[in-house]
């Protein structure tokens, strides 16, 4: 097996884009790659995304983007694991470059969710969970959360205002990222007062429906070093699963595919949770954020909403979570998102984080949700 | 690199299984596969689907079909690449296996189109095509490959009823499979009166709107004496990628991703397209089944009808084609096709397949399409 190394990296900003179709966005986001890589050409191209069948009418992203971005001929196909799917593509990436079937392998996270054919997003979203056992009944991802997060507050004692750190901190650092959707700060009384969406989940306990689209080059570690001055060696790529319907699961407030992916990554790597320097984890909810936290290893179960309360997971704390906005603030085109996390743990590693770097960041991990935490994809990211 | 085996096969009988949902029809397939390689675990499972979102409202098949078939943990994705998405998971696999980063490996190939949300299917199936500049004009796959099938009549000079040799030699070969959806043999002069579709595509040129799955068990070929004594090995995994749109093309005759894909099974096999002993090719519609005869060298451009009408297509030509039925006669289930046409390409190395048995069978070649030749995989299989 070989190592591999993260050549280039690129990411358009997220938004709303009414003016952009799904392809451009896509194409955005694999030139920019591309040129950060110093390479024209590729092996193969794994394209990272989940709803563009529901809401544009389009499958077959694999073939048409990579014809669209001027890659035709070449080995091309759609991963899909719900919100997970972006780190999904990059896990098959890796596998084919660390196995050597491949040398230079471009992923690409692409989703566009505004501007759509008619179709009801939250609904598109809802496919994540179990249609027959969840989605058929009415449960949407919002009210799922919701009855997670109500679970964990009558579990723990926490009161509904105990989560206010996440947002706060995830909208301070997209100040800074000029990709983020939401680049403004709100404060832990306007997190208190926001509009309610599925009690107990608030505007500012969710992140927000957008368009996005980023990329990176993949290649073998050794041959890196001719390539680009600021690669970033792949030190774990690993997958854990689970039911995909909550009421599965033996103690829903353990998310077991989370716990499973990262010891799996950690395992890998040859670390442990301390020494991690950031973590971009999958804040699709601020209730995630805790579990994430927990199944992660960085809290105790039941202390991951505890850490934040501590104000340890800002880019001075203990483990800088959402570093350059999160789900929550830089935004969450699903399919995307895994490859945006991947994106940014990279910016950290090369120093490039500007007023968020996190100081001497030699360790960064991303972990990519796909549904209730179905589908759980982590990725350690070293400096080389 | 690895040599990678098939060290179990498993599939279902297509149809119209209004009384089987999509989580147990994959489940069938891939406990027949488990069972048949004698294996009780995997490292991983690939599942090859393309319409389960827009017919289903389900995605994220990896972790459902993982958890469903008793496998959860374990990394699962969902392989899209339109009706080429099961040959795609295939790949996926045997990437994970040759590259040593699995051992045991288990793909499955699902589609449920029957008996659906209430979404239009042919409408879902032009998801396969350029969603901006084919579907939106009102262009579906059978008129796109009506216009195809005009053009190589008007090119080579062939009548209509030239091409009824794909028909009868698929139904002629569907009476002995007890998969197959259309156990009857069809005449030639049947095929002349069958009911138009879309001009000069009738009933008799389309394969069917159907439920099915299919499932392989892939290991490293120096472990499958161990486990089978019927392994199969994987002499060949290759990929081509063309334009969705086939006025992108500059020969719309020629399905140059098809051309790209067996060329690069070919030369990794080490074989031409005279050693082949049997080939499942995609017969989605009959000029499909023409155009690629000659894209995997076969036969000259326009000459693929003329090997047909020459009788060498049958158990006993030259060149077996749709050995079980194929497209046309087993049936048709989108991401499931690829699996099935491997797993009867095992059966025959097998020998195994009755009285459709392609005789001393030694290297066989599969090659599953998606869209209108703008994802091609081909696969060749060798007796070990």
């Amino acid at each position: 097996m070989r190592d591999v190394a993260i050549i280039g990296a690129g990411q358009t900003e997220v938004g709303e884009h009414w003016g952009i179709s799904l392809r451009h966005l896509a194409l955005g986001a694999v030139q920019a790659a591309m040129a950060d890589a110093g390479v024209m050409n590729a092996d193969a191209l794994y394209v990272g995304n989940m709803l563009s069948g529901e809401l544009e009418g389009q499958e077959h992203l694999g073939a048409l983007v990579a014809d669209f971005a001027g890659l035709r001929g070449i080995e091309a196909f759609k991963i899909e694991a719900a919100c997970g799917s972006g780190a999904a593509a990059l896990r098959i990436g890796y596998i084919a470059v660390a196995g050597g079937l491949a040398d230079i392998v471009v992923v690409a996270g692409v989703e566009k969710m505004t501007d759509t054919l008619g179709a009801d997003t939250t609904a598109a979203l809802a496919m994540a969970s179990d249609a027959d056992y969840e989605a058929a009944h009415g449960a949407s991802f919002v009210t799922i959360n919701a009855l997670l997060m109500r679970r964990y507050m009558h579990e723990y004692g926490y009161k509904h205002q105990d989560f206010a750190p996440f947002a706060v901190n995830a909208h301070r650092n997209a100040v800074n990222n000029p990709y983020a959707m939401f680049r403004f700060p709100v404060s832990a009384e306007r997190f208190g007062k926001a509009r309610m969406i599925s009690d107990p989940i608030n505007l500012l306990d969710s992140s927000p429906i957008c368009d996005g689209a980023a990329a990176v080059v993949l290649a073998p570690a050794d041959q890196a070093g001719n390539r680009s001055m600021a690669a970033v060696r792949i030190a774990a790529s690993t997958v854990g699963t689970d039911t995909l319907a909550v009421h599965d699961r033996r103690e829903p407030l353990v998310l077991a595919g989370a716990r499973l992916s990262a010891q799996r990554a950690y395992d890998q790597a040859g670390v442990g949770p301390r020494d991690i320097d950031l973590f971009e984890l999958h804040d699709a909810f601020s209730i995630m954020a805790a579990l994430s936290l927990e199944a992660a290893g960085f809290a105790d179960r039941g202390k991951g909403l505890a850490l934040a309360l501590d104000g340890e997971i800002g880019i001075d704390g203990e483990i800088p979570v959402t570093t350059m906005g999160g789900l929550k603030a830089r935004g969450h085109p699903v399919g995307a998102t895994g490859i945006y996390q991947v994106v940014e743990v990279v910016q950290q590693l090369r120093g490039l984080a500007g007023e968020n770097q996190v100081a001497n960041a030699e360790l960064g991990m991303a972990q990519n949700i796909g549904g209730s935490g179905a589908t759980v994809v982590t990725h350690v990211l070293e400096r080389i």
